[in-house]
């Protein structure tokens, strides 16, 4: 029942974690990882905090679609830059093996939207009616049957899961939402740019891609999608100076008023989902209480004064925010225990 | 033309950016510090930092009110908590000296609110008429006729400089108003407690104090006196993992669309001002480049996709939101330099 | 084949590590957690980190020694205080329980040492002959036949463990050891003192504990022991601005040149070894690197110019320099895989 | 009496320094800055923490040696890298400027030891018989006679100041001299490499550059002079997770035993010199307190049990490390205050 895995585009820091995650995974068998910048070097020499562990020794090799459509892994993950996923996307699904991309590729629905917030035109359309987009808790068992899963991104799993079950449970209004995220400096990825220094990051925050962030297409085309009516939102994400972790902070008018209905609608939806923790109305959601671990912690409060909800969620980046979520989707495809390989 | 210096209750950190800048401001000569703590003990013994300075070997004293009111200093600075601070500066008006507050006794001239925020009665409702609550670059020079100047706190001061132009000018709506802003720990100040501990604090980010932190009380005061109506926001402060700082991202629905409106309010009232920075409307201000200035950095940008503009801003809170602005304060009540000693 | 284990005193921050390697493992079951301050709260509640695992909702209870001592309890960790360890020690002992106690209680075998170091009687000289210092990869077996294993402390293990096979094989002198190590915060524990604030220690880093730390004895005992001579050392610790990590550089006269023979003694102790990592002699472990491991990281160079070797070495001081280093002492104690929970 | 002042090569962290601390001296003006990579650009837009300064608007302009030798430029600070500063430092001196250089290029006597430690041959080594390495509290009067002031690096200094009154007064031993030194990540400099990344350098500790780091060359060769006689050291330097500050620990064998003679021949040395702390010897200096000062604190501690002394030194990498050691000699040179400007 063991599956052979591959990772395409391993050198990054959420490479990196799905080589952790899967390099230890009870039922996963890490068969294959890819990297251009990396061919030849064993994971323990590109990834030091690996040393010793049971892939320690496994060597990067050159990535080829064609080839690699040819193995006989059975489920590939995708860590590449948005446009460059699809290429390896279209091969694999072609050849029957199941996939989940953690690029933007097949985030969107619409390539008109893709093409407006990434600049280009969607590398492979046709592709993107057999893909779905899957937030665990908040899809029904349908998506198994895709071959094409796309893994959401970090802020977006971060706002939707707060919002989602209220939007759906009309607990609160789809007009006037006012989101404000920060992040760890490794959400920028490991990118060698002036503005990822050490000495530029340390001891600095600041409020970034301000009005129009990328992941903005994805969170509204969610949140349009869970309200049944075209949602805008304004987003604010933030580069806070820690390596991982984001934490979202979320107004939003209250159509049922209390926390009550909040709680209730949140209960619904995640009563008894490992990978999730309801905290008290009084009790704020930390980054350092996550980081480390594939679970979102939410909390919400009712401000009498405003009529607001204000909601915080809190997720690792890295984890919840990417590859373990990744891992976690193929733990529910796989039939295996949601949460295994992911403490 | 040199005036006689003292500062009540010089332990904390707003206390000890105090001592630096007074201790070594050009025209004004520390005399007495106070510190029931630290009585006996020099400047160089409790603050290493300003060992070799010219006030290293001063000592503090056990403050008592009486006895200083009756000295020859001219100028107090108040560094105490709220509720203790009013004992003070009611002896020292009565004595005619001239005080700066930097607690939150005499921010509100409201001692119901007061009651509601502080959770006890004002201490001395009396001298509230005496006292102003001043922000330099938004008053005009009345305030320079009172003994009893009110400081601004961190927060406020962050977030009430982008804004009080912008209602002023009828540039942006006062219903609506989003207000997110993250903070390094020193806001916190030097308290024994878990939640400040290192290993606490260090690489974890979290929103607090929802959904009605003290400071909501001052900022909506005061943006309803600039507006001419009541304004009530939504705030949501922060603890970031940096020891200074705070950037604040301000949503607000624009009345006049487009950012040259809100630029030309801004010009109106800061063009000029040492301590204000205008950034491009591309240009976010970062707390990394105002930490150890008196400077505000502010910038905001208009998304046409909302209707909202979105206003940053970026302090050290220890100086532009504390000690920096009061003595600011000082130089132009002294008719000094109004950056003299602030560099 | 599964173990009822306890954990006495697990509030801090190695007591956590302990509570979260154990409430995780595959052959042990963690049934009972103690702690005044907390007894009565769950896991959940006093280690926000451990949300939703398995042992979320065991409860503190408060600690007595003779009542755990008649539990159906197996195996106890002790993460108490020197000083207060012993009594637990001698109860659960004489009660056939297996103990390892992480406190300094019996590390050292001399009571005159351990009252030099530690400023009071040892509380149970009686006990020092049944107790035995273990890091697993410098000792036989023998010591599996001991009732009550003492845990190295930190410092010790990133020190000990590059040393003792060089002073065992000759290939280094005795004389003229000089040792410096860089620890994060969580080293002291989670105190409430002012030197452990955020702003304190963040962007601080300084020598402490001159020249006489505890640990000094712990570490010249057991060096004195490989070495067959009394060993004197330089120790020079100092505290550094992260959470987690020791990093050690040792400075030691060379009897043979050249790294060959170096790493020659080295690879006899550990080749195979799982927890240990030999890294060639141009690379520098990183604390980075071992954080969140139980992996010491050991390189070292030989200096033609001064004659001599230049050692370093990595742990995080919570895992293979406390908690994990006790669970890897119980795997094997059991007969269990070394690195079982470990990961 | 004003100077005017010319940085050539400004755009680093030491030329930020340069630009901050000379754009806002009492007695200099700064005239000129160049940079090949900002020409054209102002100081506010290349170091927005300089917005709003009297220098803000000033701006770059690119580097030619012959030019700006023709100017009317008094005194010309050099931030250049080695190799590249001697062009501008020959074409300079020749004109009869006054040059106080921070690169390497004029900091060894000997060009042999400087092709073996900066593997290319010295660029001009006609010049070093113009050429004097001062720190000015070990230097008498003479070196003012020079046109060509060789500035010390930051670990020379942090190293050679506790060091030399004790070497010269036959306090400590020549032999068996142990250094170990944490710095800053600002030390490395603005480079663009993966290591110095936000996410590769946070809560990470490691040492670097060993058995033979650059800095080597130049702390040896004074060590020699001061000592009379070769001397040979072991330096361990480590780079660690703060932007700014150099920790350092020296272990040195005690000719004369006890503080006494340690303290002795420190007080003779620096007595009332404002830049230099002389801490008791139970207290440890700590980089916290000496960042955003000129300041180098010391102290001392003999070990009994050993017969070695350890010192321990502190100072900003940046200030008394390199921009500001050169303010201090420029204000020495000029006859101005020592500390003016040096806040």
């Amino acid at each position: 029942m063991s599956k052979k895995i591959g990772i395409v585009g391993a050198s990054g820091y959420s490479g990196e974690e799905l080589v952790r995650l899967l390099g230890n995974h009870p039922h996963a068998q890490l068969a294959c990882v890819t990297s251009r910048a990396h061919a030849g070097k064993t994971i323990a020499e590109v990834m030091p905090q690996l040393r010793n562990t049971k892939v320690a020794g496994l060597k990067f090799v050159d990535s080829n679609a064609a080839e690699l459509a040819k193995s006989d892994i059975d489920i590939f993950f995708l860590a590449l830059p948005h446009g460059v996923a699809s290429e390896y996307a279209s091969a694999f699904v072609n050849a029957g093996k199941q996939v989940f991309d953690l690029s933007a590729d097949f985030r969107l629905q619409s390539p008109a939207i893709y093409k407006e917030f990434y600049g280009q035109d969607h590398p492979a359309p046709a592709l993107l009616k057999n893909s779905v987009y899957v937030i665990p808790e908040l899809c029904d068992d349908a998506w198994k049957k895709s071959k094409l899963i796309a893994c959401p991104g970090c802020y977006p799993t971060s706002i939707l899961m707060p919002l989602i079950p209220l939007l759906k449970g009309k607990v609160v209004s789809g007009k006037g939402i006012v989101v404000n995220s920060c992040s760890g400096v490794s959400g920028a990825g490991k990118k060698l740019a002036e503005d990822y220094l050490y000495c530029e990051r340390d001891e600095s925050l600041k409020a970034y891609g301000l009005p129009k962030h990328r992941h903005l297409s994805e969170i509204e085309e969610q949140l349009s999608a869970a309200a049944g009516e075209k949602i805008i939102i304004q987003f604010n994400p933030h580069l806070a100076p820690m390596m991982r972790g984001i934490a979202t902070t979320i107004t939003v008018p209250a159509l049922k008023k209390g926390s009550e209905a909040l709680y209730a609608a949140w209960q619904k939806t995640y009563a008894g989902k490992p990978c999730v923790a309801l905290l008290d109305s009084a009790t704020r959601p930390d980054t350092g209480h996550v980081v480390g671990t594939n679970r979102v912690d939410i909390s919400g409060v009712y401000d009498e004064r405003t009529g607001n909800f204000v909601l915080t969620s809190a997720i690792d980046n890295l984890l919840k925010g990417a590859g373990g979520q990744a891992v976690q989707l193929m733990n529910l495809y796989c039939g295996w225990e949601e949460t295994a390989g992911l403490l």
